[in-house]
């Protein structure tokens, strides 16, 4: 069975090495706080304006700013930075608090093109560093693809229940 | 609801701030690489020797090497090393990677106590850093019992499924 890290590998086609280039130097301390939380304002400024209802109302339960902050937080921490998003937070545990969401294929690859065009309009981050960013981003999306399959086993295991019951509980 | 970091807290009786004291100060510069490494192989030679079956066989499909190596190269990384663990495993993603086993309080309680044992036998480590390591590993462990308290969500949903059902598809 392949692993997480090798079905994101896979789907991303971004090796693991490329994927965390990021740790070759440190990204906070060449591109500071400011670039971080312009980053993922542009993003989600785009999230929360998406006309794709499917994708947009993922994020329906959460105010747009603490969206932000979440994610800033965690890149800083990530990439070099001071462990804002753990002293507020706890553990990043990517997967497990990525689980009430429906992380398809279809919705990594929006997220990724969103964070594409919020890259593009990046005055404060140099060429190679989005680069970098890039890669980790594709093949972290795809790992969280990869756990919400582990999570998407159950619901299986939940539908072949109902469907071999003559008179399910709840219907 | 609370959330995973606020469970973790209230069960294990370790605040946020107090479980991620281990960021204050490196601790993999202070510790080094070596004292890291006879730690994790003290801990695992207890939980591979362990008397409890119940608890040694949660990590029988494990090689305990490998266990040791996971687990260094995960404490290198985040208490201020170089990212071992995500070169060769990608995230850490504690929640989802330990999601085939039963994180219970009963395994965390057993777990903590075969790491303090293995602290108590340190060497290596001094006083102050063996209680922030511990505060931490103390946080983690009830982190992992919430992340695995969402998981049997997931099973009491497929219980009641059963339950419900005249004639339940498996028996």
């Amino acid at each position: 069975m392949q692993s997480l890290q090798e079905k994101a590998s896979a789907w991303s086609g971004v090796d693991q090495a490329d994927a965390f280039a990021i740790d070759e130097s440190n990204l906070f301390e060449k591109l500071g706080l400011q670039s971080f939380i312009n980053l993922s304002t542009n993003f989600y400024t785009r999230v929360y304006d998406d006309e794709e209802e499917w994708f947009r109302s993922m994020f329906a339960n959460s105010k747009k700013e603490d969206a932000i902050q979440n994610q800033y937080e965690f890149f800083v921490q990530r990439m070099g930075g001071p462990p804002l998003y753990s002293q507020r937070k706890g553990h990043p545990a990517l997967i497990g608090r990525h689980r009430p969401f429906p992380v398809t294929h279809e919705a990594a690859e929006r997220w990724l093109q969103h964070m594409q065009n919020a890259m593009d309009e990046s005055v404060d981050i140099d060429q190679d560093s989005k680069v970098k960013m890039m890669n980790f981003f594709r093949h972290t999306a795809f790992f969280l693809v990869a756990g919400n399959e582990l999570k998407n086993q159950n619901q299986n295991n939940q539908v072949a229940c109902k469907h071999g019951a003559s008179k399910p509980a709840e219907e």
